[in-house]
């Protein structure tokens, strides 16, 4: 690409070094800021740079926050002895979204995979043991992906939570809720039968 | 969204406003920034915010710069006797990258458009017959897109411009290099036939 302004080159090159954007999107972006008022982009290079220097990781269970501990650790409503086990933030939103889950959470930041180098020392995985021998945690919840990585993930850590007396499960797994069953894979649809549960009836 | 942090929230809601960002995009953006220094994100920040501001539109082909006058307007090895006149900046910058034409450009701003709104005196077709009438340029060459909002355009700014002793010329127009003839629309198939040009033995 031809710039004939430096400013607009290193604008470019900025939006361009993130995943996903090549040089074209980054060009569309940056021509679309040129037309927004100055303190709308001021306001939106403010939002990112703040966000990155103020940022934390709540030192109980390493969602990013705001402070030392994350708004829903502090959260004196939400049932401190349930702990959601899972691997990024974005299932924390995932989660948070369904406003079905009161408890508190713990990021693993990953999960164990051999294959790309990812060992139990390079997730918080100490940190949950520590956690919960510190703490009155009456069960972990497992919201791990049903991928091979992630059984391998649940079952190390259940085993180093053996001798802490803590209930285990994991989230349901099965056929989706809207989907076809003629769609729905082997393993889910077989195991869904073999893990039925009772019907309730709508009253 | 839920959301656990505010900076967090900003920053992904700042990606949001772009066009053809999603929030879900904006999110994977913001976590990726997370990962990376806060030197680079500063540098980031500063690339787009000092863009904004510092920018400029060149006085003479309104071409975006980081001065006065444009690169381009300032080379005095380039040819300030022909001037493209082309719809925005990102076809000066298609131009450019080709390496075929070492005049200057005049960027209208857009096409005439009845339909959108968009009239003559919004373009910089005034500023483009005083450049013409003050300065000694021998050659005018239509780069503009052939659209019926094109085509207007060529043909309001050929009137503008008829008792100024200056050449127009417009783009070939023709089957692209590399297609099959075809796919080629009839329109362009059947005129690329009537302006039929001397075949140029390659020596």
């Amino acid at each position: 690409m031809n710039f004939s302004s430096k400013l607009l080159e290193d604008a470019v090159n900025a939006f361009a070094s993130l995943p996903g954007i090549g040089k074209k999107t980054a060009l569309r972006l940056v021509l679309h800021l040129v037309n927004r008022e100055v303190d709308t982009v001021d306001q939106f290079g403010d939002a990112i740079v703040k966000m990155r220097r103020e940022i934390k990781s709540c030192k109980v269970c390493h969602n990013l926050s705001d402070e030392e501990l994350c708004m829903i650790c502090r959260d004196a409503r939400r049932d401190h002895q349930v702990v959601c086990v899972v691997e990024n933030i974005r299932d924390v939103m995932a989660i948070e979204d369904t406003g079905q889950y009161r408890g508190l959470y713990h990021v693993l930041g990953g999960v164990i995979s051999p294959l790309e180098g990812v060992g139990p020392s390079e997730l918080t995985i100490d940190s949950l043991v520590q956690r919960i021998t510190n703490n009155e945690v009456k069960e972990i919840v497992m919201a791990i992906s049903p991928t091979i990585e992630g059984e391998t993930t649940i079952f190390y850590i259940s085993k180093r939570l053996k001798d802490l007396h803590v209930n285990i499960s994991t989230i349901a797994r099965g056929v989706s809720f809207g989907g076809e069953l003629e769609y729905a894979d082997e393993l889910t649809l077989g195991r869904s039968i073999v893990a039925r549960i009772p019907y309730q009836r709508q009253e």
